[in-house]
């Protein structure tokens, strides 16, 4: 959903910078110094808006990035006109994010899954719940297109799991051919899948 | 090769331990004072064995754990009689590795390119090399089991970009769903890909 244009406010130029930060730096680097100077923001703002401090900004940042990627998923999914059709949407959105930061940029949900010890249990939980928004996004994207039920949980594990990978060496290798490559051999996968009866 | 038995030394802890800390907690846990707690080190080794300092302790980690897992991928390559033997093996080695630390241990060298900034670039640099050795494993093995060059190319980095992906939704999920979905999606397209002639 499209929002209301205006100048955007601290607290979702934090969120945004934190996000960034995220995905360029991974979690540690993602200091609550580094986001206000990154956003420009009041050093005062912060306990203002995130009285939580860093652990709130941080889920807000996941919270946004992963729920931003999960509407794009569902908008993919309802416009989609072929089992491939999901994936090469999703593997577009990475790769234009990768080639106009110069492969700097990756998953910020992924950054927090490396990073972050199991002493932090509620962000490790909201992680895991906007990941799995996302896979049944997928899955149900390739159930619409015909793929049966067991093979289209399958296939959404691989897609995410091959894209969230490649993403990773495309940054290390600063080059798309990784991204490329995964979306080659899926693709006639996926229409595969979609063609194939129930055994 | 294996390595003649007896105490391990000082400096081999503490690069185990650097590489552990990696796996589990990321690149900024993995500080001098966490591997020396790790390790039971004494504080004044780590001038002695790495008067790089941090960096040096963090470029033995990778350059360990990434050789030994490209000289097992190596070994997989030579006693593979299929296709699949190499991605079955490969993955059942992380597999072993999620379950036995109850869905902690990812992989060290991800966890430094996600955590990594540019400003880096030696570390960059060995991880970027360490992966291609990787890759030319995993490529060389499918074409030693009759995938065309250029397909083998594609596949092996679908391969690794999709294990390395599902090793962190693992361990998001804190179960091994993932990457056995990715094992079940890739094993019929590698034996599929080797049964195909050129085009």
């Amino acid at each position: 959903m499209p929002r209301a244009k205006g100048p955007r406010s601290t607290r979702d130029r934090m969120v945004d910078s934190a996000a960034v930060l995220l995905r360029e730096y991974g979690t540690a680097a993602t200091t609550i110094d580094a986001v206000l100077a990154h956003s420009s923001a009041p050093r005062g703002s912060v306990y203002h808006h995130f009285p939580g401090g860093r652990r709130e900004l941080l889920a807000a940042a996941v919270t946004r990035a992963g729920g931003t990627l999960a509407d794009r998923l569902h908008d993919y999914v309802d416009t989609a006109d072929s089992p491939s059709a999901v994936l090469r949407r999703f593997a577009s959105l990475w790769r234009s994010r990768l080639v106009a930061t110069d492969y700097r940029s990756g998953c910020p949900l992924l950054a927090v899954a490396v990073d972050h010890p199991a002493d932090e249990p509620e962000l490790a939980d909201l992680v895991r719940t906007i990941i799995g928004r996302w896979t049944d996004e997928l899955r149900g994207g390739l159930v619409d297109q015909g793929v049966p039920a067991a093979r289209a949980a399958t296939l959404a594990a691989l897609v995410l799991a091959s894209v969230e990978g490649a993403v990773v060496l495309c940054r290390v290798e600063g080059d798309a051919t990784p991204l490329d490559a995964v979306v080659a051999e899926l693709e006639p996968l996926l229409e595969s899948a979609a063609r194939q009866t129930l055994p």
